[in-house]
């Protein structure tokens, strides 16, 4: 009943760390780390590789930068087969930084990007491919990509060393059909390269779990998802829902639902993310967050149809 | 791009009064009808039509009963399309209390049952049907039901007037692929006949929109929602999402934001719905819901684990 080779990747910690400039615990990051590891998750993505030029450590905390001795006091101790992952945004990297594989307990490193920097991403994916790390690219906002241009990327990351390609739905805007049809675009690709095809949602339109099992049906393999859904805006796919999903024995759920009640559910009482109308907003009108986030962090945060009116007015 | 038979009912009041026994205040109801109105829904649920020996008054709200005075003082005076609905529970409901269609404004009636009574489901909807409604059989918790049973209970529906059959994900424990065997099921034995099949999912595993979804791929015409997803436990599909997704220009989400801003939101302060981990549990175990709502209720909300445990260890 399950397919052996899907990997699913939690992200709560590095997705989670922007609702709050990364400042994790460590005690925090260390048990989430020990709870998906014993669930039998395959990655754990700790953070961001960020150059502290353009973030300064007196706002972003650890898991921002995931220095080598950071991530090794959260990590040591625990014998599992979870690799460790990281993000890196471009342009806001110092590649020179990243240390060589063998040098690091760091597995993988993601790049983020839109398409059109799908090129600048390949060159990253070289860089850190050649000192030794497995190599994904995670496009972002990919409801907004133009076809041709998407096409084109397509292309290009086929032609490069990169492990996975992810579909990441940033503003939480697509249906199943439209899962699909991406998916389809893009395995003809990438698949007879080897390169696998991933998934990444958000929750706008309470849709982050039911597409990543869209996905999956779709073919599939490689699936992001956080603890509670613990994220940006409206959140993930929740990752307790999608190991429960999962039949493949490996993964048990009963240290995430430990984890969510011991370390999740407090910073849900201090951070807010999940379903809320102007994240559904700007969802259903596949736009970027940013405008439902400032709203949500506002005194007008229950101000629903002034905010509505705002973003349906005609352009001027 | 739009299906022009796909019928939408809001059930906000009536699955919503499943939290505070239908201890609405007239003016919310009004207000909800009037945006539910406006909106261009199709059906608006108001509440159940049950018998005051089973349930009192001192306890329970007019939402309960739904004499006929109650529902004029809060519809009348709106020029609308809308349709009244009202739902009856098998065992509960004294029927010859229930006036000729021609003396009220209902003109619906949906009878909720398990499998088992779906007999005495079709008894109600003749005797109903007979005084001139619209009839609906809703079979609850069909996620448990033995398949021969519901066979069996599809083809004794198939000879009844009754006027659609609903699926009901009571414990939201279905997944799309079940959603579209279930329809694929049902629709043999219904269609034939003029009957129309509907849904009506909850959301344990953020899965009340996507799964209504699923149903509409399949050919499912008749749409449970409620504002903001209101209703027992994890709640519904929500409403705002739906009425965005479908594309008849008949439908318009402005006013379902502004109810759920003016009217929705102070109740979301006061009873608790939506995605929490014991009603994930529940429905990924495919159980009823009591049991994460007894604790939900209860000072041991936040325990998960030992919730976890309880439901998972063996049966003596």
């Amino acid at each position: 009943m399950y397919r052996p080779q899907i990997k699913v990747l939690d992200c709560s910690i590095r997705d989670g760390g922007l609702l709050n400039n990364c400042n994790f615990e460590e005690n925090f990051v260390r048990n989430v780390y020990r709870a998906v590891c014993a669930a039998g998750v395959d990655y754990v993505e700790l953070g961001y590789q960020a150059d502290k030029k353009f973030f300064s450590p007196d706002k972003y905390g650890k898991w921002k930068f995931c220095e080598e001795d950071d991530l090794k006091k959260v990590t040591e101790g625990v014998n599992t087969s979870t690799k460790i992952s990281t993000m890196i945004d471009i342009g806001r990297v110092d590649l020179d930084q990243i240390k060589q594989k063998k040098d690091s307990v760091v597995d993988m490193i993601r790049v983020a990007c839109y398409v059109k920097d799908i090129d600048k991403a390949i060159d990253h994916v070289k860089h850190v491919a050649d000192k030794g790390y497995e190599t994904t690219v995670n496009i972002m906002a990919i409801s907004t990509a133009l076809m041709p241009d998407l096409e084109e990327g397509l292309a290009q990351l086929a032609e490069s060393p990169v492990k996975a390609v992810y579909i990441v739905d940033s503003y939480g805007a697509l249906f199943s059909e439209q899962i699909h049809f991406l998916v389809e675009k893009a395995k003809p690709y990438l698949n007879p390269k080897g390169i696998e095809v991933g998934i990444h949602c958000h929750n706008n339109q309470q849709l982050g779990f039911a597409n990543t099992i869209a996905a999956i049906i779709s073919g599939i393999d490689y699936l992001d998802a956080t603890l509670l859904g613990i994220g940006r805006g409206a959140g993930n796919c929740p990752l307790e829902l999608l190991i429960s999903f999962l039949k493949n024995p490996k993964f048990k759920v009963r240290p995430l639902i430990k984890a969510i009640e011991e370390q999740i559910l407090p910073w849900q009482k201090k951070i807010d993310w999940g379903y809320h109308i102007p994240y559904m907003i700007t969802g259903v009108m596949n736009q970027h967050p940013r405008t439902a986030m400032a709203l949500m962090e506002s005194e007008d945060k229950e101000k629903f149809i002034e905010y509505f009116d705002q973003m349906t007015s005609a352009l001027p």
